[in-house]
């Protein structure tokens, strides 16, 4: 996907460590034309989608193998020089900056599929393929990988940040979905973590540890995932409510009836609003519920009529059906539009994204009083989310050289975390804490909770040259 | 559970630490009745329902409180002191034994549901509690908790273990159903790690990492698990089969079709004749699926008419049903038993249990090569098994002062292990590795990745005082 441009954007804290020349030498003669310097590539990958400003790291290394990828480690580790995996580029909270400086390692050449295991419902991937180009790849064998962030990451990407997405509600996030890894770790030696057996008991997760560890203890070389069988029927349905309060309160009631919904999700009018200005989709201007039902014929019917009986006690409008695969997509790419929709309703702001996830029962205590919150602030925003599973994003449109309005924006993605937080929920339901969320990270966990994690990155990452700088400060 | 008499057992390797008596003065002083040197106690504590011989602590704390549990570790902390949590002391593994020394802490006390959150499907427990005693204590709510290894098991050790058991073909292992914990770890800190929300993307996955870990990482004081709302309707059913290839080919269909089983177990004819003599069931003494399905009285139908389908093609009979909650309980408490009626079967045996779990398209090849080695070695055996997962049990029963019956029964686990590595599969399903698989996590994982988990483990309890001796040497 093609990012927004980057004109104004907020200094991370940066903090530069050496990049000797002998290194860049020493890169330069094992990578060749592997190796680049050049600043537009470099600059490339050190921008994300985050509210930060290009923060470009000395050189990139175009890896196409895991020996590549062990080789720059090696490298970086003698001479002590940050590494930082790059895929896709869709990070939201700043992952990809070079805030240490060193080097990118771009897996976009590592892009195979290894192999698939449809008796099983497992494939081995590069970390370089993105989760479309995956869902492409096998769909002749009746097989999909569910898991669906709005961008079209990459797999390793996903895996990196514990991605979820649409589908999450049913099938799960990488947590879930993810059953062994290639890992080249701090020193260069390269780690299998996992089997394909769908259970085991023997000695320590690595692969969970792996999940969601945004490139501090290792890169991913290669990811063996599940699979699920392409369901029989699928039906997705648009909802309409006259108030927010009752999409939540139909989508609570759905979750704790036990409806095993396969996508649940909540675009707010001002959403919607954008979206029909970008995409001229024409949506009814109201709060909506994006629905999708999958199962067999029958299964999808009853699962539909008892959500449309829900949402009907709660003051929403009939469904409106999306059946044929085209109609489908189109309600879908509106969904993952909207963040980029928002951003181009306000000429050069930026959107500062909010990622809490609560417990359902708690959904609309923590939703309701943080859109009145947003609305008095008078501040733009626009508001979607994965409901079913508790999660949902406000997106603050601010303008980034106005600091009263970033810094009002920040205290209402304060307020929320502290609501989400003393409701039992995180302050990152799926984006990653990166350079955003690290005094959230604190805040949530506790002291004792960080100071394990910090503890076991010393001893996994003893020089910290693994994407130093994200998730705790070391 | 009554344990079987420990007459004859294999000795462990034993590397017996100090216990200093200023450690066992302090402890006497701080906890008073709650701590005992009796040796019935200390023996009863160093006692498990492995292969191995009783290895008892020099002492035994009775903690009721975080508060005890943290004081009981600060004190071995101080006097560098292996500690050892107790539950239920149903491990096969030898997880419970002092090999290198030190003090028990007995987690029975604690064993209340601290709260049930209905309307999150989500309970939090202490570690003491087994999961008949949590699932008596919901079952007013109309909740469950499926995870069900054959003994009633506490909670605690269960997470410990990464647990799963017959219900894990559908609802999943502990890897997949502890959603929080809180964690005394190795200096007698209180970490709290996960939340109540169902995915997050918040640091490290300490929760997973902690799952499994078998008391080297730290002591669970309390447990946050989801429930599942009791099914609408439950159908259980038993299908005979002439050859055990007819069983399990049956059961790789009904897996690779996607059928929503909740519970699939194998019992070899070995097992049913052991268990017919023992409960005097007066089961058809051939191959046997136990087999049950959860859903709505419609789905629960369709689903068993689709494997009844699916079992006559391979040359399964009839299914029988157990329609009554009497009829289930009686075939459940029978597959549970299998273990000890096949102990019972031969005066004075042990039995060696294997724990192999390989990817379902692999079954066949694994298990069945395997009862051939099995046959015509002339150990006698049984054969059980989560068939539905690809995990299985073959329990060699052994005279453990016939060291060449040992030596041989050892032979064949490790032609499984071999063989179930070779197909991608695991060498421990949900036992874990305690004592007895250190050798086959090696060969399993490799150097590297055992490696890894032992850089963990020093920096987290750098004394080593948490379980020593098991997974892993250090």
């Amino acid at each position: 996907m093609n990012a927004p441009s980057h004109a104004h954007h907020l200094r991370p804290a940066i903090d530069l460590r050496p990049v000797p020349d002998a290194f860049i030498n020493a890169l330069q003669e094992r990578f060749g034309a592997q190796c680049s310097t050049a600043m537009a590539v470099r600059e490339q990958h050190g921008t994300d989608e985050s509210i930060y400003e290009t923060t470009p790291p000395s050189a990139v290394i175009y890896a196409e193998s895991v020996q590549d990828v062990a080789d720059a480690v090696k490298l970086a580790a003698e001479y002590k020089v940050p590494v930082i995996p790059y895929g896709a580029g869709s990070s939201l909270e700043g992952h990809l900056l070079a805030v240490q400086g060193g080097i990118s390692i771009d897996v976009n050449r590592m892009d195979k599929v290894l192999s698939v295991n449809a008796e099983d419902l497992t494939v081995t991937v590069q970390p370089g393929i993105t989760r479309k180009a995956l869902n492409e790849a096998i769909k002749h064998e009746g097989l999909f990988f569910p898991i669906d962030p709005g961008a079209d990451a990459s797999i390793g990407g996903m895996t990196a940040t514990r991605a979820s997405g649409t589908n999450a509600v049913r099938y799960g996030t990488m947590r879930e979905n993810v059953l062994a890894l290639e890992v080249v770790t701090a020193n260069g030696t390269v780690v299998r973590t996992g089997t394909r057996a769908k259970k085991s008991s023997a000695g320590y997760d690595l692969t969970r540890l792996m999940v969601g560890s945004e490139g501090t203890l290792g890169l991913f070389t290669e990811i063996t995932l599940k699979l699920y069988p392409l369901p029989e029927a699928i039906s997705a349905a648009i909802c309409s409510f006259p108030t927010i309060e009752g999409a939540v309160r139909s989508v609570i009631q759905t979750i704790q009836l036990g409806v095993p919904i396969a996508r649940c999700e909540l675009i707010d009018a001002n959403s919607v609003r954008m979206v029909n200005a970008h995409s001229k989709l024409g949506l009814r201007e109201e709060h909506l519920l994006l629905m999708e039902f999958h199962g067999s014929p029958a299964g999808v019917k009853e699962q539909a009529e008892t959500v449309q009986e829900i949402a009907s006690e709660f003051g929403g409008n009939d469904f409106e059906w999306a059946t044929t695969p085209e109609e489908r997509t189109r309600l879908w790419t509106a969904r993952h539009n909207a963040y980029f929709a928002a951003i181009q309703s306000k000429p050069g702001c930026r959107a500062i994204s909010t990622d809490t996830c609560v417990p359902i029962s708690r959904l609309a205590d923590c939703l309701l009083d943080s859109v009145k919150e947003a609305d008095d602030s008078g501040i733009p925003y626009f508001l979607v989310g994965h409901v079913g599973d508790g999660n949902f994003h406000f997106g603050y449109l601010i303008d980034p050289n106005n600091p009263d309005e970033h810094q009002r924006a920040e205290a209402l993605n304060h307020a929320l975390v502290s609501r989400a937080l003393t409701l039992e929920g995180t302050c990152t339901g799926e984006h990653g804490v990166g350079l955003h969320k690290m005094d959230f990270l604190l805040a949530e966990a506790g002291v004792p909770a960080v100071d394990m994690m910090r503890t076991i990155k010393k001893a996994l990452d003893p020089d910290n040259i693994l994407n130093p700088g994200k998730i705790f400060t070391i």
